[in-house]
């Protein structure tokens, strides 16, 4: 058990962060699964009572502006996927460096919120039955329960992504539009075609060109650059900019986000071991030393895979 | 054919607008296409070279920003959905009205842009193989050609989407970024869970129910006004607010653009010749009486269908 000392939410508390050791992380290795889900130590993390607070705070967002009402049937399904969808550390790495950067929480809790929706959408679109692509192997825990049916489960996609951008826009109280519309930019070209998708797109062939799950460290990095790294990067930069970071802060963080991102991406499909994963945590490490005026223990857990 | 004088572009100069006589008209009479599809008379409107002009203005903008690039099996078949799917007359009413209020033709450029990229993306997914889909009787001319295979389609649709709100949020010159916060609120409430997604899940609910297309007036007016009405109206919205219109000139247009894209729904259903359709007709004049002291015979042409 390591213990740190953070000062979020502006009280100095000390937290306990579990510390898995390698062993009990032997069951990731060459375990590829293929969805944006959450590995063990990710899990641990955001059931520690901190970390699980920044999550509910950003479900409470949403849910402040998502209400379920008639019909039933379209609102039930998009409910179901944004709250049923595995989380992943990219939000709460946005509010992280909100607060790193001297912002308060509130101040990035919508970019934080538009960025656990946008997963949400992806994570539906993956598991989408499409008449091209093989019928899935039964694998009950990672597999999408399709309790809906795929013409829901697309018009819910659908519907999730205006809704993360119209929830940010709606952020502004005429302060901070310019910031926002940056925050759009980023997040836009995240998951946009030079990001998420170019990944899935290397995903579905590298998975296709052999049979199987791709294994060529090469492309794997290119995919985990692009889909963890380049979220996780989104994430850092979205809190930076709206808790009023420095542009150097900012790029420190775009950084240090690209190499949480990669690291877990590595871990996910089985390089948790390897000299890449070990590289990317001492070029974060690096990222961090700008802030060494600040308190950056808390953020810096962020590499505890 | 009907002579008008319009001030566009700041060029004063004359334009014809084809008039379709009901008889001409007569070979729309209960068809009812399910795409969001031109109707032969918004075709022909198209094509006459001053709306024609508007449409390529659209489209080099957004060619401006899109540029195919590697890897080419990511980016060809987005820029394909963009540029194949049918034209509707939501974009150039975007422009028309901020013309109308006063503003440039640029102003607006880039909502207009994000409403044809919104409505490609929608035209995509409407056309996506699923497996719960019936598969599609041969259409020739209404079916989209399934040229990439339906995971390319979804990850394509997937990419326009940010794709429109990233340019839409690019075109802040740090002048107008509330306004633009504005339209995006506009633009996601149209194409979202109470807008399209709606009349989108009333349609398929609709069309299975009684095993083919829904007739019920009541349910077709309801599935129109959410998808023609809402987004012609969010069109007409986005081009008043970005051409600096007043409350009360925007007001104005967002029930002119529903009752301009109610008639094409209920034309395009087959009711063209319907006691709604002319209500409808009327009511838009109305609106427009309130413009009196402007010019109005060239946003009055979206009411010739």
């Amino acid at each position: 058990m390591a213990t740190i000392t953070s000062n979020f939410t502006n009280v100095k508390s000390t937290v306990h962060f579990p510390c898995i050791s390698n062993q009990h992380r032997s069951h990731l290795h060459l375990k590829k699964p293929t969805t944006v889900r959450m590995s063990m130590t990710q899990q641990t993390r955001n059931s520690h009572p901190y970390w699980a607070s920044m999550q509910a705070d950003i479900e409470a967002h949403i849910k402040q502006f998502f209400t379920i009402k008639e019909p039933l049937e379209v609102f039930e399904p998009i409910h179901h996927f944004i709250f049923s969808a595995p989380k992943t550390t990219v939000p709460t790495l946005c509010l992280a460096a909100c607060e790193l950067v001297g912002g308060e929480r509130h101040q990035a809790i919508s970019a934080a919120s538009a960025l656990l929706l946008m997963e949400a959408a992806t994570y539906t679109h993956e598991h989408l039955p499409l008449t091209d692509k093989p019928k899935p192997k039964p694998k009950p825990e990672s597999e999408m329960k399709h309790v809906y049916g795929p013409s829901m489960e697309l018009l819910s996609f659908e519907a999730i992504v205006p809704f993360g951008f119209e929830l940010l826009a709606r952020s502004d109280y005429g302060e901070n539009s310019e910031k926002i519309l940056r925050v759009m930019i980023e997040i836009s070209r995240a998951v946009g075609s030079e990001g998420v998708i170019d990944a899935q797109y290397r995903k579905t062939m590298g998975s296709r060109s052999d049979g199987e799950e791709m294994r060529h460290v090469e492309e794997m990095r290119r995919v985990v650059e692009k889909y963890e790294g380049g979220l996780h990067s989104c994430g850092a930069v979205c809190g930076g900019v709206l808790g009023g970071g420095s542009e150097e802060e900012i790029e420190r963080l775009r950084k240090f986000g690209l190499y949480v991102g990669m690291i877990q991406g590595m871990v996910k499909r089985g390089f948790n071991e390897s000299k890449e994963v070990d590289e990317a945590r001492d070029l974060a490490i690096q990222e961090l030393e700008f802030f060494k005026d600040k308190e950056v223990d808390a953020i810096k857990t962020f590499l505890n895979i």
